[in-house]
């Protein structure tokens, strides 16, 4: 089945709620992700259980995974960023297959997981850490509303860059 | 034995490391700013389990007491505010029993809270939820040098005021 993607292109890529089944695939995603150690929080050798721990944690957490086909393109993860007085501010993050990168897999993923927050009644989405480096990603943020609030100078200790800054983003929902 | 603060006032106020042994005395302070709702994004009928989970948490955590003698005025807990490659910014948090306030207990321990940050060798400290409406900790936390980079509009849900921004503030170290 293909349908017409939020900006037009028919596309069959689909966002559908990722299950223990979906993990064996997830890893490899995220796995390449630490490993590249440039834009997550991660130590770069950071071991599976641990993220799988943190990626599939139970609800309020939701994992969602971005499949064509059978392939497994992305997977998101979209929680509330504080507990309590702050769970109506959501978090997500984010992360593409290096292959299937350059076909709008990033940007495809990132409406579906905006779609999903205003569904699950969040009021805003905040990154808390957005390495000032990964152009591409601050790019696509922005193109999709997001504002930088702040930057917190030199948090992130790139591998090639040294230390950089994180930004704080924000988008009303 | 009594020694000189850090503002010159003579004072019998210490800091340590907190033990598992302290627990049943930092309960009842965490439950009233628990249970007050107005700083912390716990939700205000937190179970003492899962705040200890999260305060007593093994290293890299560090949590620390502040004592008068056998009396205990407060608790602070320190730790990475990301982790991996930005482990170097420190996080904290901060609770001081209501009946300990207006003789200095809070800034003593944000004083000793930041001198073992510097120990520890944190580059930084970054907090991510300084609530707008808690003007008593803004102005500590300026006084001591902290600047508010950003504040995310509506974050927090005040039980009385509504929904109030929530700063992140930030000290080089």
């Amino acid at each position: 089945m293909r349908g017409a993607g939020r900006s037009g292109t028919v596309t069959s890529m689909r966002t559908a709620d990722a299950t223990d089944d979906d993990w064996p695939a997830l890893w490899p995603i995220l796995r390449a992700v630490a490993r590249a150690g440039d834009t997550f929080c991660w130590p770069r050798d950071v071991d599976e259980q641990t993220v799988r721990a943190e990626w599939m944690a139970p609800a309020p957490n939701l994992t969602l995974v971005l499949r064509d086909g059978p392939d497994v393109l992305g997977t998101s993860v979209l929680h509330p960023n504080q507990h309590g007085p702050g769970s109506h501010v959501a978090n997500a993050s984010f992360a593409v297959d290096p292959a299937a990168r350059g076909r709008g897999a990033g940007r495809r993923l990132a409406e579906d997981t905006l779609d999903r927050a205003r569904a699950e009644g969040y009021r805003s989405m905040q990154f808390n850490a957005v390495v000032q480096t990964n152009t591409g990603a601050v790019r696509l943020w922005k193109s999709l509303g997001f504002q930088v609030l702040a930057t917190v100078p030199e948090a992130f200790r790139h591998p090639t860059e040294g230390f950089v800054g994180l930004h704080l983003m924000y988008l009303v929902l």
